[in-house]
């Protein structure tokens, strides 16, 4: 295990790489905290969670809303919760949310902290701050930025890691090559998934990579006025498409990051759409979709980066390299025919 | 009107006194603003409204719950409501509460203002950035601490403020004096409601002193982790007590005041408890209630202050003179009863 503090506007998080999930009772006192887990992750490592206080949550996105919300509040008012207790999230992005939203909003803002177990998690969802819940079709359309006291990475919870878990995480590992680190781009063309999900230093190799990447962005631009814009690259298509077409969110955001190529094509002279459609198709993630795109406008004029002229679009200029691009929404909708 | 820009930990507010309410067309665009306020404020001043985009909640406590956020996010979403948009909460502590939480909560956060229009949101409610939501008997259970861009004071909207609301803004200027300004605690006693009532200017230099007595205290521990919780005097059991016995929120925390004072007299030698009650009685509050000491301690259990060892209890030296002191529960149990 190693330890390394990052800190943000008035806030630090202890990242803990290569870790165990058994040191978590040395970073909180189990008496005063509380694990959030799916029925997935608590199903495939039920003695990890003895002797911790777990509320166990549907899997899946849908579970991503207020409701759930609600509920949970009520289980922390019953099992005494107080200022003083820590919630854990132990899962994939769903569970990160919904975890690090709570606590932001419970009794105004208690401690909260980390264990992510898909690679999803892992490299994107757990690190930023960002946190929320989905209204209708609109993907986090409710939440707040708040830092994790801690993100504790064990990467023995992807033994139990679906394949199209892997290509959802691999999504945003693309996205992070192609906005900012072309040699990452090269390694994962000379590469595929399964050299990663057999070779474990080559995972852990990546997976620290990538924290490290999407945390420097973070720490420059926590609130999002500027450079965090680009993590957004393929999300805005990607969004409109997830809860719609009931696609994971690495398909969706694959299929965003192919459009946005393509817009780059006639609005940067991006010449690489071919290279990066044919690196995420090596990761097994699909690069087009037949939809309907008057559904699908509508739900992109209530996109957070919309404005009242068009849309803030995250474009490439080359690989590794993007920039942000306000385009009117009817040239949006004209490319999207 | 005389603007003053008050600084607290990354952010500012500007504080606009003895503004008039149609200088808010100054402060923000029409289009991109939307008011929220309740149906009281809106039947007493209908024309103010006019050209404005508003959203219209019943009146009252029981208002300031999730339900009414989930709704008023639904209008946000089909007014189109996007991170360039700023809400307006125009009322008292109920529509605060509401605006600061749901703008903190959607898109992430948004900007908002507040246009207080009762006596308690202009002295109290309004200012410290603390909102919230009550779940079940728990008062202010689920919130965020975030400052608003600004609170315009238009005292003409006490014109039409039932003279109920008055005792209950007078409560925390009470509260105010009592653990912070002795010589506003003699004003006081020197004066009644209806002086206040009457007379503009003096009414008009009460507002400012207090409103910038809170803001003083806030600035110095925003987070609420040392002084600010003196703000909290007669709030512990005075919370515990508001909504299962259905009082306005200054009979709770006069009653809660009261107590709070007759605890002090054992435990730090205070000896002006009838100098208080007296003063809280000269504002047509209640000092005494008949309660049921089993129920209220559960309540208090759960409150924000609980620690696993017992409650940070506010207690007065002197008039003018606070202190925080953790008292084990069973010691509150028994005084109560």
């Amino acid at each position: 295990m190693q330890q390394k503090r990052l800190r943000f506007t008035g806030s630090q998080v202890d990242f803990y790489f290569d870790a165990s999930f058994t040191q978590l009772s040395k970073l909180v006192d189990k008496k005063n905290a509380i694990l959030i887990t799916d029925a997935n992750v608590h199903a495939a490592h039920p003695s990890r969670f003895k002797g911790w206080k777990t509320i166990v949550l549907p899997a899946g996105e849908a579970t991503k809303v207020q409701n759930t919300v609600d509920e949970v509040i009520r289980q922390l008012i019953s099992l005494g919760a107080d200022r003083t207790t820590t919630l854990i999230g132990v899962g994939g992005g769903v569970i990160t949310d919904l975890t690090g939203f709570i606590a932001s909003v419970y009794m105004r803002g208690i401690a909260f902290g980390f264990v992510p177990t898909t690679l999803l998690a892992l490299v994107d969802a757990s690190i930023g701050g960002k946190n929320g819940i989905d209204v209708g079709s609109y993907k986090n359309m409710v939440g707040t930025i708040r830092q994790p006291a801690f993100i504790l990475q064990d990467l023995s919870f992807l033994k139990s890691l679906p394949g199209k878990e892997w290509s959802n995480g691999f999504a945003e590992i693309i996205k992070h090559a192609a906005i900012k680190d072309t040699s990452m781009f090269r390694s994962l063309e000379e590469n595929d998934p399964s050299f990663y999900q057999k070779k474990k230093s080559a995972l852990s190799e990546l997976v620290r990579r990538n924290t490290l990447l999407k945390t420097k962005v973070v720490q420059q631009d926590e609130f999002e006025k500027g450079d965090r814009k680009l993590l957004n690259f393929g999300h805005t298509l990607g969004h409109a498409l997830e809860n719609q077409y009931r696609l994971s969110h690495g398909e969706a955001i694959s299929i965003g990051m192919a459009f946005a190529a393509r817009l780059s094509a006639g609005l940067t002279g991006f010449r690489a759409t071919e290279r990066l459609t044919g690196l995420l198709q090596r990761y097994e993630l699909p690069v087009t979709l037949s939809f309907d795109p008057g559904k699908v406008i509508e739900v992109l004029k209530m996109d957070k980066k919309k404005t009242p002229t068009g849309m803030q679009f995250i474009l490439l200029q080359r690989i590794g390299s993007a920039m942000i691009k306000e385009i009117p929404v009817e040239h949006i909708y004209q490319s999207l025919k």
